[in-house]
């Protein structure tokens, strides 16, 4: 029965498993970028109400500062895509920033890029989730009145379909962010088609507002400080670009290459879309405010707690399409899709990592494991608990939750591109090359300039949000710094135990002499047989069984029973005035090692293995319960010998079904062993 | 050190622990008393007042019934002691009512009083505390206004209490059931004298409100119906009698004579104090109802939802000592301490219960370890849980808890008796003495009326309560049915799938030909050498190492190590596209099998032992995961080979403390052995 099944899911399935096959499920540039890119495409849909937002802190009149803030946010996106371009390069091996950090800046500066990428996967849950229901708000108003339950069930969704192991697709990427794509990029032809051509004016549903300014007349120092902060805002677009940058082992060949493409075709779509939203807002006269409820007025009084302010996208796309339109719901839609794809992508992202921090035993070494499915499990849930904390705690306000975000991804740009001008520095000293030595110093060049450019928005980010949340992201930054450090304090520890002196090995270190073996035996049924079989089967020095004497009258019997089956290995009780049964078996464990301390006992259990949760509750309690306690015990090894009941088949299909699930985040980490881990 | 400790605890503690030594630990009657009779005696704190509560319905005229009613209680309560004075000669093994019933009546019936048991055991705790924080109210005003969570927090200390295993005292039970009893034999005295000596007016605090009747008028069947039912709730002073007959064990010699002489004692007191307690409410005119805020008028008017009506015990108590006087204030505080005695004896029974029917395989087997600290604390957990849900949903309302309290009660006593009878008549058939056979007939007759006495108020109560509330505790005994029955099945299947044929046993069923032993590897540190050097002493007929290759690199190292060091010792490496570590070696083991059934696989496992749970997490994930796997396939045994890390030590204190703990409800169940379970 079970041989048939495993025939017919090869056929079925096929043997694409092995790895050698693996190439036919590298992703191509047009399935790469959908599956990389939804997490930095769909961050145009909040950004620019950002920087709006910032701005009307000064009132409507500071709007006109937008497309200087724009322009500053072009060109970060310019150097950023530029300088990760060369990380693709470099480090084809998809370990991202964390790698290149650890590699040229040392494992402390790893750790801190480590701390912020992972706090960074727990806000792009948090804010993507928010902002698509922010999106799905604008169309449907019953979401709109239920933010909270609704992005939370989403972050449900988003945990158990992970938890699942529903096996990625491109395709399932590749539609709707192709849609908002092509959506963003028709409302903005078509807008611009309307503006310059048919002359029409446009309206988005808060143009006839006004926006109360809470500080006017700023000046100097003060409007500078509003225009970073604007700015620190829309950087928020910047956020995912560095997907690529992990996920170039998922690329077809020549991987870096493709990975680079991809990143510039990224780029400039991020750009088009960004700009293109921000333009016509402007031209259609949308309002935004951090506090719409008491700073939006209509018909001269505020719009009061009631009023629900639709994302700029949202405002755009019902002044362009028309409001309700099949094209603005279309859109609409896609946005808030593309959005918990984003969110999706974090729950791909935080196991990847993870691994990557377990290999170099910074989290617990079973993360390493591929499609441990526990391990991935747990760090799921640990994602979705944080990120589900931060929509409850902050409301589901996506403005409030983006104060946090940026801060991380800055921490991680800054130190990835200040690795990177190490590295070229590394590289070129070996160089005698001038043509390769010209590549290297142009790259190296871009990179400084990276480096500074994101270093000094990390300053300005934290300057002009600490405040405003962003000290929440530090603290989380430190919480997981910390835990890194202790787990790797402890398994350094262990390895110096652990370790061997040189010379050892043929001769080792402990070397004991004889074995004495116990068979524990509470009944004489199939399981003790079996157990006392294999004892035998396994020659040792002293073979002896062994009864706790918990109840006088049944180990009369048992001693009868024994001797009339004829079972010829000689049976020991012990008594147990207190019903105990592991003490009175660790105590004559411990006395036997006294007498003898070069002896080793192995202790024999025989186990039934029964299929149900529930089954064991009700068997093998005091079993499991002994060897946790002989396992203290030094000189001992411990032996199951198991006894499989007819149920236990039941839990065996089980098993295997757990072990045929497949870890999220498999596409687009690629096949093991397709590229090395370190450049040669 | 370890050394050191374990004797100079022998000094202070004493070896007494043996159980040839225990019987210096038996009860004395006067410490047996206050240990088994807390419940029993306890109870007169709050059956009084149910008796008037239900008889208000009728009006106040209808007080006057209460004496009759009163004495019909007595009379039961006589009937119940003598009846179980002839259980304890009988069986004075303390089995109780489970084992009189199952014995005498067959397992089925055995099962149904072991339920009601159960469900009276978290009705115990429920009632008792709940009516503990009634008494406290009477006093402490702040109380009165938080009785929920006064309750709950009650509980929970209890809980906590039982769960660190606090060394039962009898001194403990004694000093405050000594203090209840006599204060209560005090006022009684006390308000005698001055009720008939000085001739006093006592008026207890509500003495001058009026009870609304919800129905006068009543006469003929609805008037019968009535005083059956507040009977019914009077019968709430009988709880708690078979607890002695459970205890029979703890008893100093003669046991069955000297626990006959306890139970006659504790009847005498608890019939003389209720019927004081109710004379005196008479004679004091205290007014109870079931619904104050209603149906108690102040001055015409109801008394409304602020009216704290007070247990007619603390009633009685202010009317005859002064309302807030000191006596008045001691035997409050003493009345709830003895009733939270009370609710602390069924987290003694609980766990004594469960483990009797552990060997009669109804509930799991380790339940029947005595001082198995882990089944103990499931059962109490659940104990606490169960009364802590039926508290917090009838909003600590001790009134309506007793409603489902009676049932049980009464099932278990009418089950009991019918046994006896049966006990009787077979005695009956075997004996010729003439003398001993006038015994007999006439417990058989004490019995038997027994028997038709508690059968008919079983069935006053489930008429006259069914309504109100005694359904939950139907459907709760169901559950507990339930649930005994299909564990009993499950054993039996599980017995029987292992069983032997007669003549198994010097050939044992399996008879494996070889073993190919292999050790798995990881890395080539300590643990490592030992599993080996272990592994080559039990000799086997083929040895192998094992490694997975998760990454090429990291395998070509360890066989470049491993042939260095020279371990002689062959390594085989399998491949693992997917850095699976579990699947590759269970595959491997299967194909050994195929390819040799008759051989034994025996997989040795080096495994770090570590101190902190933490740690714990941070190995050995794998080689537990893969010793799951590995006991689903037939013909394999597990080895764990421990290698004890310093902070292991820290483990190994925390065990020892562990199964030092003293498992609650020891005083109450005698040493082990001290008496045979059947008699002879």
């Amino acid at each position: 029965m079970s041989k048939l099944t495993d025939v017919s899911k090869r056929i079925l399935i096929g043997s694409a498993l092995r790895s050698d096959r693996l190439t036919e499920t590298l992703l191509p540039k047009r399935i790469a970028l959908p599956v990389f890119a939804s997490d930095p495409l769909s961050s145009v849909a909040y950004a620019p109400g950002e920087v709006l937002m910032v701005l009307s802190i000064a009132g409507f009149s500071a709007y006109h500062y937008g497309p200087w803030i724009t322009l500053a946010i072009v060109v970060l996106m310019f150097t950023v895509v530029a300088s990760y371009r060369q990380n693709v390069h470099a480090y084809p091996s998809g370990g991202g920033d964390y790698e290149v950090v650890t590699v040229n800046l040392g494992p402390r500066a790893g750790r801190t890029v480590a701390s912020a990428l992972l706090v960074d996967y727990v806000l792009t849950v948090a804010v993507s989730v928010t902002a698509g229901v922010d999106n799905l708000s604008s169309a449907v108003p019953f979401v709109a009145e239920n933010k909270v339950g609704v992005a939370l069930a989403i972050i449900a969704l988003l945990t158990m379909m992970n938890l699942r192991g529903v096996r990625e697709s491109g395709t399932i990427f590749a539609i709707p962010t192709y849609v908002f794509v092509a959506g963003v990029l028709i409302m903005i032809a078509w807008g611009a088609f309307r503006w310059f051509v048919l002359d029409d004016t446009m309206r988005a549903p808060s143009a006839d507002y006004q926006v109360l300014a809470e500080q006017s007349d700023l000046a100097g120092f003060a409007l500078l400080f509003l225009l970073l902060r604007a700015f620190s805002s829309g950087c928020a677009a910047l956020t995912g670009v560095e997907a690529i940058s992990n996920g170039v082992p998922a690329f077809r060949r020549p991987k870096s290459r493709n990975a680079a493409t991809t990143l510039a075709l990224m780029g400039g779509l991020a750009v088009t879309m960004f700009c293109g939203i921000i333009a016509l807002a402007l031209a259609t006269n949308v309002k935004m405010s951090e506090t719409p409820a008491r700073d939006i007025l209509i018909d001269g009084v505020p719009a009061g707690p009631d009023y629900h302010q639709d994302p700029v996208i949202a405002q755009v796309s019902a002044a362009v399409f028309g409001d309700g339109s099949p094209p603005f719901l279309l859109l609409a839609a896609a946005t808030a899709l593309v959005l918990f794809l984003a969110a999706n992508t974090a729950y791909n992202g935080f196991p990847v990592l993870g691994s990557i921090l377990a290999q170099d035993r910074l989290m617990p070494r079973q993360l390493h494991t591929r499609g441990d499915r526990l391990a991935f499990s747990n760090g799921i849930v640990l994602l979705a608990v944080a990120a589900g904390a931060l929509v409850y705690a902050y409301d589901a306000d996506s403005t409030r939750l983006i104060q946090l975000y940026i801060v991380g991804v800055f921490v991680s740009f800054t130190f990835s591109q200040v690795g990177m001008v190490r590295h070229w520095n590394r590289r070129l000293a070996d160089e005698a090359d001038p043509a390769a030595r010209r590549r290297m110093m142009r790259s190296r060049a871009i990179n400084a300039f990276g480096a500074f450019f994101t270093g000094l928005v990390l300053v300005v980010v934290l300057v002009t949000k600490f405040g405003h949340g962003a000290w929440v992201a530090l603290l989380g930054m430190a919480f997981f710094y910390a835990l890194m450090t202790g787990i790797r304090r402890h398994y350094d520890q262990v390895a110096e135990e652990l370790a061997l002196a040189e010379d050892e090995g043929r001769d080792e270190m402990t070397r004991p002499s004889r074995v004495h073996s116990i068979v524990l035996v509470s009944k004489i049924h199939k399981p003790t047989l079996r157990a006392i079989a294999y004892a035998k089967l396994v020659r040792s020095d002293v073979l002896e069984a062994l009864s706790v004497n918990v109840d006088p009258e049944e180990t009369r019997a048992l001693r009868a029973e024994w001797n009339r089956r004829g079972i010829d290995v000689p049976l020991k009780t012990l008594d147990s005035p207190y019903r105990e049964v592991t003490r009175p078996v660790v105590e004559y464990v411990k006395s036997l090692r006294r007498s003898s301390p070069r002896d080793v006992i192995s202790v024999y259990i025989p186990e039934y293995v029964v299929g149900r949760w529930y089954e064991q509750l009700l068997h093998n309690q005091s079993a499991l319960r002994l060897k946790g306690r002989l396992l203290f015990t030094p000189g001992v090894m411990v032996t199951s010998v198991p006894y499989q009941l007819e149920s236990s088949e039941r839990a065996r299909l089980r098993a295997r079904r757990r072990a045929e699930w497949s870890a999220p985040g498999a596409v687009r980490r690629g096949p093991v062993g397709s590229t090395d881990r370190h450049e040669p």
